[in-house]
């Protein structure tokens, strides 16, 4: 397979890197920064730069920029991609760029699928990525039809060497909805927390329900706040619910009620059980 | 030694078996559940009952109740209790239970110190005990007098068997705030996040930060609600703090203010790396 990617950072890296070293596939890769792109060049994760020219040889293009750059790649590099080939972007949102990318692929004859590689750590950039980053993790995928049983095919074998556990079929939608509650609320919790007067002093008190709780608050503030952005209506809906939902624990300490404080305390565990099980 | 543990959940019943496994104490035991004190004398926990007339005996007792219930105990307890004999408790709070059992420590001649070991597991009860359980962890101390060298010294002493990895001391007052932000708002936080309508959806997109911050959600309604409402000044300070940390990334959501936000993050991101680290 001749392979383009587009970004090196740690999820274009770590692609790059899981190709090369799944069998005999060619890499060509771009990076906006240019010692980031003689650094992959240098450490074999590519074996080439990805060019007008060299895209138009590719069958899979991956594009793991941020949303906004990931569409005006693609956008520029749309008049070379040929019509078979299959065009994957690794954006952790995706009604954004699904919608800008589906009429590119409409109007210049490629297939473009939406994907979200449920991986990474909080450490970014090329140095970071290894080619086992993926392995066993989920794949969220949005086609841009949902019965064509021939391009899921396509894609499960395109994405093979990647070595995912396992590829999810959803709409952008839904994504952006599961995704604003499961990691960019957990970001933003995680993040806010740490700013209380308390946090400065808490040495030799840190319980590990502190350390869990704040685990991402060290986040890649460029890349968290265009996310956060081209998800805005979900996550402020989901940021009024919580903090509706606190209100309420608030409200039941100010009024010293014991029962209401219990009943919210059992109602979470409760579903925590429910859905997360033993 | 001769030591008496009040309270044989899952701290107390843990205490019961690190001393016993420590070497040649003769450990009484109590339990108003009358079953779990049977079988923690089956379970060689503990050689006998600990009553009016072996807590006579003891030279160190140790108080594992929930806080209202601990006081009570004590209080019932302490015209029994030798003039030379250390009395520990092990409650998530510390202003309420030391000002209580001072007084009662004074009353009657014995030494009370306030004590919070900080380990535990979202399971309770004597069957989820195990002599390890305070290996290596804190316990945090709550002395009525902070220059007596001497009590230091037999507190350590006293407290050996069960292999803590270090004694902190404080006061009640920053104990309370301390643990106000690291445990108990972690706990609130983690118990209200997983109520989103989301939650119920989210498999498959189940993130290991979203998994992070839900772990502690599964709690034990009973004891938190006690701990909350005894700890409710500070945990209150704490809810509006955060709720209002909170209200600001909604804002610069709402106003679409990318700078905004990104400072918000990036501020969240810096107090994460300064306080705990690479």
């Amino acid at each position: 397979m001749i392979v383009g990617i587009a970004g090196l950072g740690l999820i274009g890296g770590s692609l790059a890197k899981a190709y090369k070293s799944a069998g005999d596939h060619t890499v060509y890769g771009f990076d906006a920064d240019e010692a980031t792109l003689g650094f992959a060049q240098v450490a074999g994760a590519i074996d080439g730069v990805l060019t007008p020219e060299t895209a138009a040889q590719c069958g899979l293009l991956l594009i793991a920029l941020y949303p906004k750059d990931a569409v005006e790649y693609l956008r520029s590099l749309a008049p070379y991609i040929p019509r078979d080939a299959l065009v994957i972007d690794c954006c952790g949102v995706k009604r954004f760029v699904c919608q800008a990318c589906f009429e590119l692929a409409a109007a210049h004859g490629f297939t473009f699928v939406g994907g979200h590689p449920m991986a990474g750590t909080h450490n970014s950039g090329f140095k970071y990525s290894r080619p086992t980053l993926f392995k066993g993790a989920a794949m969220i995928l949005v086609p841009p039809v949902y019965d064509d049983i021939m391009l899921f095919d396509r894609i499960e074998k395109a994405l093979a060497p990647a070595g995912f556990g396992h590829l999810t079929v959803t709409t952008g939608e839904k994504h952006d909805e599961m995704i604003a509650f499961t990691s960019q609320m957990a970001h933003v919790v995680s993040n806010a927390f740490i700013k209380s007067p308390a946090a400065r002093e808490h040495k030799g008190y840190s319980a590990g329900s502190y350390k869990d709780l704040t685990r991402v608050a060290w986040l890649n503030p460029d890349m968290w706040s265009e996310l956060f952005l081209e998800n805005r209506d979900v996550l402020i809906r989901e940021l009024d619910f919580f903090i509706g939902s606190l209100s309420k624990y608030r409200d039941a300490l100010d009024k010293s009620d014991g029962p209401a404080l219990r009943a919210l305390l059992d109602e979470g565990r409760r579903l925590k059980e429910e859905l997360d099980g033993r």
